[in-house]
């Protein structure tokens, strides 16, 4: 087999099952022997990923990689609950939509002699396809190396191996990107949902590319949208910035006359 | 040559020869003879039509087939300066983004005799394909028939002749559809474009499809803005309903802690 992965049959520890966490175990179980812990999943077999074992926290933290596919919300107490439990030269990774936060709660509750990697995959199960080892050729991966040389070979693999589009960033420069890249898609996306029913027939194809867009993000989980929302430390200021554009888009539509006048906000 | 068409060379008077008068004629040509009447077109040849002549209104007013492409605002004026050059039993179409005010004026401003078909092509220069007498194919119209007969006639032409996916409507529920429709794209798109810049790079492709929602009508001419928020009966509660949903979001955003709660817009 020609593609490159970081070793043969690498261990990989998992917590997490939920839509993302499937997705991650899809997509790595032609590299790798996958360990999965999530509270919800019996210990044995796990279902529909036959090479995969469920098992407990300790045996996930035995694996050389372990990444962390839980809400952001429970990222503190997972780590607390894992570290104890990780070998040193272990690397651990998580896939949170926000960065700066869980980067912090990953250096300090993880022991100096553990490796860390913050990603964000901007995609969902919504956008990756559906085969096992392809799928995500192409789909941008956010990647912050944090600590250790492992970061930054597993970066390699996310490349060359599942031919992701690396993007090496800082937390920060994330944080900053995403809140007005997801915060303003799920606030757009949540009024809409919230109009419903729209027309569907009688559209344009601009409308039907905003319809796209909100059909890709209304499924996604409360804390999906609550990571996006809250846990961004630049979101408010973005939702804020949107209200007060769209306050005055409003005032200036009914101040006007039925004349056209100048654009409203042209600055 | 296969596709069918009213009759051969027909002759169609188009007035205005902005954005979309240009869309027209560049996709009429193929089956008709154009002349075109614009305030700033001088007489004679047209540029980029060698099929098409520049006239007067009078020489337009005598065509069997009277295209109006003039922004909505101007549509009585328009209206008032053709009617009495027209012919009976001559066909007028217009083709603003709203219905219901420009079918009213022509029906009280057009002789009996005459016959009306108000449009909206659901589409502009940036969903067209360039190519003549193709690229219209699949792409959305709504038809009101206003009165005679030849506006039948005229669908069947779009629909079989040009491709296009006709959808015949009134002027009251086209205009209800098209204050969400195109109420909502102009009014994100407007906001979106002043919070630019705005990440290009690391993004989602939820946060691409909105943009190039975005860029379809980012360089729409300002009247088609005023006559979607603004000429439309309906684009005030729209827009009012989504600044409210918008605020109550907000509020939410602003007063949950940091747990994940229950869906802020949820009923």
């Amino acid at each position: 087999m020609s593609v490159p992965h970081p070793s043969p049959r690498l261990s990989i520890g998992l917590v997490g099952f939920g839509a993302f966490g499937r997705l991650i175990a899809r997509h790595l179980a032609p590299y790798a022997t996958l360990t999965i812990h999530d509270p919800y999943l019996p210990a044995g077999r796990v279902p529909a990923e036959p090479t995969a074992v469920a098992g407990d926290l300790r045996s996930v933290a035995a694996c050389p990689v372990v990444i962390l596919a839980t809400p952001v919300a429970s990222l503190a107490e997972v780590v607390q609950a894992l570290a104890p439990h990780l070998r040193p030269g272990t690397l651990v990774v998580d896939v949170g939509s926000v960065k700066a936060g869980p980067a912090a709660i990953l250096r300090a509750g993880l022991p100096a002699e553990i490796e860390i990697l913050a990603t964000h995959p901007l995609f969902g199960p919504q956008s990756a396809g559906n085969g096992a080892g392809h799928g995500l050729r192409g789909l941008k991966i956010a990647v912050c190396p944090i600590r250790g040389r492992r970061p930054l070979r597993a970066a390699a693999f996310l490349r060359r191996g599942l031919g992701l589009d690396v993007i090496l960033t800082t937390p920060e420069a994330h944080d900053r990107a995403m809140a007005s890249v997801q915060g303003l898609t799920h606030l757009i996306a949540k009024v809409l949902v919230a109009m419903e029913p729209l027309p569907t027939r009688m559209t344009t194809r601009s409308f039907d590319l905003l319809m796209q867009a909100v059909d890709m993000v209304r499924h996604d989980a409360p804390d999906v949208f609550h990571a996006i929302e809250r846990a961004n430390p630049h979101a408010a200021e973005v939702r804020q910035r949107f209200f007060a554009l769209a306050q005055q888009l409003d005032a200036a539509l009914s101040a006007e006359t039925l004349d056209a006048g100048p654009d409203p906000l042209a600055s």
